[in-house]
């Protein structure tokens, strides 16, 4: 074995330990202006690796503008889009400040996040909340009076509501959540039906001792708990960021520590080569769409709730949630199959997440760009779809582009010698 | 086609029919003495074809006595034992009341049960309280001042708590509930995860308005209801039963209405035959058993949440809940063959139960004895085991004895002509 091969891996399997060590509690809630790392109260966080303003197109961009406009840093489009243009009001990438973004991932200073602390490692990992079942979401790309109070019933209900709830609770271990999660037909990127009914269920005896003070609010937050079956996606979100930033940065590991779409391409990031991002095309994407829209009504404007890929659910826990297939197509055994060609390119199993059809066998973990350029499989990835003009139009499943592993193994190769 | 037929097909495509039309609802919980048809305050109901006492050996006599002194009907055993011998004490079906038991499935007069209305035929079925998770448990022919004291709490804390919120609620319709956990990884007999965190979720709402004028009674039955994943079981029998009995009794039905095991074996009805059981051996089972036990401690002391398979759940949904493996055994591969193979016994496939697995297929529903005969596959079941002396020891899969459809179709061809 090469001095690289050697030290790679050891490396790779030290990340897949800070993996499966990982355990992330939802520790708080609070606006991301008083918690998220450099977040200040003019800038807005979006998805995808850092970029100009002036290259945010499409529905990214208005969606930048929608979030200004929202915080108030703008008086309507015109105004926030001199703002960008001159820089006072600034845009930041999610992924730099501990955060993961849904499709466009519209962070501004006074939305509530999560706040998940992985306590093995002691680092944090943010999301902000899944705002409800229409159509129409700010994060994808869509803004008028209903999204508006949809946000503020966040900030001024739910947020309030559930922190009282963790707080009471010294906490809420998530891990066990997702990790029984899976094994009630979650893979917790496009199916978060047992995830969030067992959170709910975890916040339940709290409510009980807070709805005599804080009456309604509970109510209405237990209602909205119980109508939003893919709440819990930004808490495994939060989670999985949580876990994979404890992984990343670790000298000679060639595991993908992040993947994340913008409204230019698809980008991922390496443990081994922290500091960088390597971009590539948009993924591929076989779609089942809502009625009325095709193919080309799709439009990328941005995504990075595959950071559950990234530590070995969504797509790579498929074989555990066949009740997907109505959501976003394919058949039990393109599942089967597809979640099986990703052991192919992983460097080990999970410990905390197994499929009960593979035996139990843990998900498939730690993905190794080399795998991927040796095997020519691309990590398989399950997703919501924006369409032109904004609002979710469907959903899929995506292949990662090969580019993206390509420069990431030139980049490696220049850094650490040869294979 | 024969008259006899032709009589056939039809009465079993109107069984289907019945299974699928049903609409079960909980309506209330009471005691079994006020609501549960034929019930005296000196009548004991145990699992099983209707038998004398003196027929009931081993475990299920002691379940008997034991139900006896629960309801303060004899002083101590030997007393139990002389007013059962002298008739002073009454021993009854489950089934012929209505009800259906979860192994010895002893209900005495003052226990309280779960009302279930069939909404569809108006019929109605019972089944009574899911005891907790310890071993030790009247129904599993267990008996000391735990298994009182755990009867008790059921009585005075979780019925009424639990029939306050289902009256706040007007009933709670179960096939919804059903028809999810089966997309949640539950088959509704030896797995209940998903359906018991959604029947709490239904109560939950109804838990918090409560909780103010009933306080600890709500709080310890939500913690009850959270720690015991089984607890919707009892439910799920109760509503199997009404669909089960709303599709018994059509003229010419050759199809499977309910399979019950006592002390002295198995037995069967059949929809065209009613007012007769058809016995036979013991079933035989691939058990596995909790750590210290051998197949030699099992004992068969009575059982009916085989209900569920006769509706399509249960071993007829196993490819719905391969989380199940750890609990009774096997590997995914042999859970997607038995269930597969019950499509070949059965007249159709459910309407309310479908597998994510098999591409959303309706579960097999409605077992045909006389493809069971031509076949020679015999119905598949998930079930606990009970260990001499009381107790359960594990899970396994049963296999329903020929025997029993060899009795069926006799008395089938003797009343209707040949084939």
């Amino acid at each position: 074995m090469s001095k690289t091969a050697e030290l790679r891996a050891k490396a790779n399997a030290a990340t897949l330990d800070r993996l499966n060590a990982a355990d992330p509690v939802l520790v708080d809630i609070k606006p991301a202006g008083e918690v998220v790392p450099g977040m200040t109260p003019d800038m807005i966080l979006t998805s995808g690796r850092p970029m100009p303003w002036r290259d945010y197109v499409t529905g990214q961009r208005q969606a930048l503008i929608y979030g200004a406009i929202f915080e108030g840093l703008a008086k309507d489009e015109a105004d926030a889009v001199a703002r960008l243009d001159s820089g006072k009001i600034k845009v930041g990438a999610c992924h730099e400040h501990g955060c993961v973004g849904s499709v466009a991932g519209i962070y501004t200073a006074s939305m509530p996040v999560f706040v998940v602390e992985n306590r093995a490692a002691g680092n944090r990992g943010f999301c902000n909340f899944y705002e409800g079942a229409s159509r129409k979401r700010l994060n994808y790309g869509s803004y008028d009076d209903t999204v508006h109070q949809a946000l503020i019933h966040i900030e001024k209900v739910l947020a309030p509501a559930i922190r009282a709830a963790v707080q009471a609770a010294g906490g809420i271990p998530l891990k066990p959540i997702m990790s029984r999660a899976v094994h009630m037909g979650d893979e917790l990127h496009s199916r978060n039906t047992a995830g969030s009914v067992l959170f709910t269920r975890e916040l339940t005896p709290h409510f009980l001792a807070l709805y005599q003070k804080e009456g309604d609010k509970i109510r209405q937050t237990l209602e909205f708990l119980q109508q939003n079956e893919y709440f819990f996606l930004r808490l495994g979100m939060a989670a999985a960021k949580s876990m994979a930033d404890a992984a990343h940065g670790i000298e000679g590991s060639s595991v993908v520590t992040a993947m994340t779409i913008s409204c230019r391409g698809f980008a991922i990031r390496v443990g081994g080569l922290a500091g960088e991002w390597f971009a590539g095309p948009h993924a591929v994407v076989e779609a089942q769409l809502f009625e009325g829209f095709t193919k080309d009504d799709i439009e990328w404007i941005g995504g990075e709730s595959h950071i559950t890929e990234t530590v070995g659910l969504g797509g790579f826990a498929q074989a555990a949630a066949f009740s997907l297939q109505k959501y976003q197509g394919g058949s039990a055994e393109a599942m089967v199959k597809a979640n099986a060609g990703m052991y192919g390119i992983t460097v080990g199993e999970s410990a905390s997440f197994q499929i009960p059809y593979f035996g139990y066998r843990g998900t498939p973990t730690g993905i190794d760009l080399f795998k991927v350029l040796e095997t020519g499989v691309t990590p398989v990835i399950d997703g919501g779809l924006a369409g032109k003009g904004g609002g979710q139009i469907g959903a899929g499943i995506l292949r990662a582009p090969i580019e993206c592993f390509e420069a990431a193994a030139a980049a490696y190769t220049k850094r650490y010698g040869g294979k």
